[in-house]
């Protein structure tokens, strides 16, 4: 066989971010396709794209370090302000979009994605995220708990207990996937994205993102919804193309969700998260049924 | 309905780990079945275990700083010295086994897995690892790049590059997910675990582990080949369950594998990394067929 092609860089899907400009959020390359043994021509498919953002945290070094605290997270591009304030809500920097007081993005080269991203944050709250005792500034596309380094960093406030008394039809959650797999323009080229979204208890779409990390849809979508003014929200439903986990738990909790729901299995930890702190967790949502875990009194079956 | 149970402590499905000890890998829990509005009745169901295990890195502190270096990764019990060994042979820190002088773990409380590990490196290892600028020593169950703090230190060096000249005939890969699938106690019992596997090219099952974490999956297989002191490797092919994306990759090029073929999709940069290190990359392998998206030479068709 001839050697394939790297990924080149043809715009795909090009989507609005912000309204500002229009992002690749997946990359052309030649495959060949092997059915048994037989391998079929060099042909054409499409990839997701995985690609890093330095993120720099101004004013969190002391005077002589030079620059600011940084991370790396690997994203797929698009809604990137969006990932960012979703990220420091949920890891409680941030209470509201106005103490991000400035989110300057390196200049595109050419259809590139931006690669750098300088944040500065309302007055304390920098240096309160840089300083915070072994938890590194580090956010990742597929992790939550990033950089934490002991066990009691994992403790979440019993404040967060939810009380939202919403109720849902058990029909509804049904609809979900399908839902949101609409919205999700490059996991259908490319079958290789997660995908987050919000729901309003009658089956209304609120928010829907897709990124190749779990966290990160999640993040985008929650982003979403600071910057709509709309957290702490009550009365939604969240819904996640995968797994849930200690991390997914954690991010619906400080955004007050009550109702989590998804199409994989919850871990063991998710769901003693959902019944210490009342939230209604349901799983293997596919094929017209689901279980459910944990407070079901919000659920109305027949 | 009735509240729905906590997952409760029963032992389920104990595995050996390292011959010294049984580990629960699954919890029971009470779900409900919901299938369309009807609710059935409250059942036992099976969960797979996330659970965190804090590690602490001696003699990384400077005099007076009290312990060492800590971090916390999110992981399924079982093969957690594995887990360890794997994880910081990926990261260069240790390059055979012997480089671990001595590994911990705390008394198991009941059937309850360790919660703390306390890892002594050969002399220099420990402060050059804790030492490494903009790194933290973390780990987390789905998360390969934790910490990382700038782009600069994504990049792989040149002399990864793969020259591995084996040949896999192209029939052999689809009996791989299968395979694999059997060694998954904990997956058949839960649905929610993630496996990653060695294989020779004639389709022997070298190694197989599981967890939560895809990352870790690996670290636990690679882990249990640098005990066996098979690392660095040739000839050798990977499998894992899920997608393969930037950490995935450098893994495999750490441990000196030719071939790695994934049941779920490739990210761009797997395929980039794949080109540019000359890695046999395969995706989609299911349902008799997939893709080769680079180095289609290592593998013979007819």
């Amino acid at each position: 066989m001839e050697n394939l092609s790297t990924p080149d860089t043809v715009m795909n899907s090009p989507i609005s971010v912000n309204g500002t400009a229009a992002v690749r959020t997946s990359v052309r390359v030649v495959k060949r396709r092997v059915a048994g043994a037989v391998s079929g021509p060099a042909e054409t498919d499409f990839l997701a794209i995985e690609d890093p953002l330095e993120i720099e945290l101004a004013g969190t070094r002391r005077p002589g370090d030079g620059g600011g605290t940084r991370m790396v997270t690997m994203r797929t591009p698009g809604h990137d302000a969006e990932l960012i304030h979703g990220f420091l809500y949920c890891e409680g920097i941030i209470r509201a979009a106005a103490d991000v007081v400035a989110i300057e993005f390196s200049e595109p080269v050419g259809e590139a994605p931006p690669t750098r991203v300088r944040l500065r944050l309302r007055d304390g709250l920098a240096s309160r995220a840089a300083s915070e005792v072994g938890r590194s500034f580090a956010v990742h596309s597929a992790c939550g708990v990033c950089g934490t380094s002991s066990l009691a960093r994992l403790a979440l406030a019993p404040s967060l207990r939810v009380d939202d008394a919403v109720r849902v039809d058990a029909g509804v959650f049904h609809g979900f996937p399908a839902r949101m797999h609409r919205e999700q323009a490059t996991f259908r080229q490319t079958g290789g994205l997660h995908a987050a979204a919000v729901f309003t208890p009658d089956g209304a779409l609120v928010v829907s993102r897709e990124d190749i990390g779990r966290h990160n849809a999640l993040d985008k979508a929650l982003g979403a919804e600071l910057l709509a003014g709309r957290l702490p929200t009550s009365g939604r439903i969240l819904c996640v193309s995968g797994r849930m986990s200690y991390e997914i738990m954690q991010k619906a909790l400080v955004a007050r969700i009550p109702v989590v729901a998804g199409v994989g299995a919850p871990s063991s930890l998710a769901v003693s998260l959902a019944n210490d702190f009342n939230v209604t967790l349901i799983g293997f949502l596919r094929g017209g049924s689901y279980n459910i875990y944990s407070a079901p009194e919000r659920v109305s079956c027949k």
